[in-house]
């Protein structure tokens, strides 16, 4: 028998991880056969709520769930785990400023940040779900200098799998004939969704959909589907957010096929020009538990021009923030 | 390349399809090299809601769900459909009496009924989880003559899986390690949780937890364990009757394991002296796609009150909606 992997979820009793957490508990992140403990954060007034969702998942009666621990303490929440999602962010409340909506999050995951460095296994991967979730994730590795920001990862895997399904719908494709997809940037709606490289069953995407369609509306179309679902829902995307990052923690444990990669938003070495430092969506290829940036990709000038727009919102995030990550 | 499964799901909007429909098309169900096209069937005001759901399985890009049709009329949703979760049901509001219930959802289950038996496959297996669903089933099976009544069946598996995790929780052990639970009756209060050829890791379940408890507390934690999770919660269990349908559909179609049986509420056919007729749950082993009665249980005197009374209220049920049956 193997030993369990701890997987701690923040924000626990939300609408997301209530699409993710039986998810994990019925095996989908590393298969059946490996056993999980779930390790659950919510605030203190939450923890009600959380427990009604603690024995439901009792109730799964999931052969490789080995135990639920629900706290609100991060340190408890974090102890030892494996992988980590921080789902868990304020939301924006009306009336509430992008500054202030930036700053009750940054507290949010400075705490978060240092209870991982003290808490979690020196080896841990953490996915940041929960908005704005480039800023939020570079605020956590500014507060956790014991472990690499390579272990830190936000999360643009939602956009991601949006242009797969729409160029698949588009085309009348499958899904999984979609190749090489690119997501470049913030996942908010300065992202630039790159389909240039992008091919589906082997051939050219954007032959077969035209740079008309692409330019003028696919990628608003892609920029807005979270305001989109929303409208129709009543709710943001919550299943379908649960599935990204299943799909994106499960990429980066398992590694990209041969002949596609994914989209991450990781913290820039500098590549394709963007400030070193900040947390930056770009094309990886994952091997070992490990990303690599894609280099070498062709930046035209429509390219270097939605490139540059994401980069300047993510600075201006951080300027707003910089206080806290010094 | 497999052709499609078309599996239909009611009350595709609703809390439990929320959670059922993302598992379903991430494959989880017949597993992700089948094809599924899911049909879902809602009432006329939900349709925009649903849309909102149906762009979020689009963003999943999951490469096993080849399409999704939204529709709110019934012989569209099952046409030609092969498995059928008949989640949608009309739920009690608040001054309504219990044969305002039963007659609210009987009509839905009779108009489903009609239906799935021009409609849907000639193979179709149709599994009722909207309550009160041992009658609701009872109806659709009255309403779809040329269907054979060992195609339906009212989901127990849900009081299956909170009993087996009940023990795992109280002994320690994995829920991996429990077999031979049964639920007798009525997907309800008066549901007979019998343990007493449950095992754990191979050995007597009653003789690890005591006798004591389990006829003074477990039995009735677990005919409450629905008012629990909704206490906590403040909403149904959704999740967890998602898992639960999810695996019930599984086990019918792939079978029980050699040494496990599982609890299905299956048109009776006088077994243990219960009126034929009755949609009563029943142990049952599958095999090749069919269920059959565990037979030749010992039935003594604390058991025999226990079936008596769940037979009795499915009976009183089914004299409330006698008329929609003959």
């Amino acid at each position: 028998m193997k030993n369990p992997i701890q997987v701690a979820v923040t924000g626990a009793a939300g609408q997301i991880s209530y699409s993710l957490l039986f998810r994990l508990a019925a095996g989908e992140l590393l298969g059946p056969e490996q056993p999980i403990v779930l390790r659950l954060l919510e605030t203190p007034e939450a923890l009600g709520l959380l427990d009604g969702i603690r024995m439901e998942l009792e109730d799964c009666a999931a052969g490789s769930l080995r135990g639920v621990v629900a706290t609100s303490d991060p340190e408890t929440a974090f102890d030892r785990a494996d992988l980590v999602f921080l789902v868990g962010a304020s939301p924006r409340r009306p009336g509430m400023e992008r500054k202030d909506l930036l700053q009750t999050n940054a507290e949010i995951f400075s705490v978060q940040g240092r209870a991982l460095a003290s808490a979690a296994q020196p080896s841990v991967k953490v996915l940041v779900v929960g908005n704005p979730a480039n800023t939020n994730a570079r605020i956590a590795i500014a507060n956790a200098p014991s472990l690499d920001p390579r272990q830190f990862s936000a999360m643009t895997r939602l956009d991601h799998n949006r242009a797969v399904g729409m160029l698949a719908a588009r085309t009348g494709a499958s899904p999984g004939d979609v190749r090489k997809v690119v997501i470049w940037g913030n996942h908010s709606t300065t992202q630039y969704p790159d389909l240039r490289f992008a091919t589906i069953a082997g051939e050219s995407a954007l032959s077969k959909v035209g740079r008309a369609w692409y330019e003028q509306h696919c990628i608003a179309a892609l920029q807005e589907r979270g305001a989109e679902v929303l409208k129709a829902r009543g709710k943001s995307s919550a299943a379908s957010a649960a599935h990204a990052a299943l799909g994106a923690m499960r990429t980066w444990v398992e590694g990209t096929p041969s002949d596609d990669w994914t989209s991450m938003a990781v913290f820039s070495d500098g590549s394709y020009g963007v400030e070193p430092g900040l947390v930056f969506s770009y094309p990886v290829e994952v091997r070992g538990g490990q990303w690599q940036i894609v280099q070498g990709l062709d930046i035209d000038d429509f390219s270097r021009e939605r490139l540059r727009l994401t980069e300047a919102e993510l600075a201006a995030e951080r300027d707003l923030i910089r206080h806290l990550i010094h």
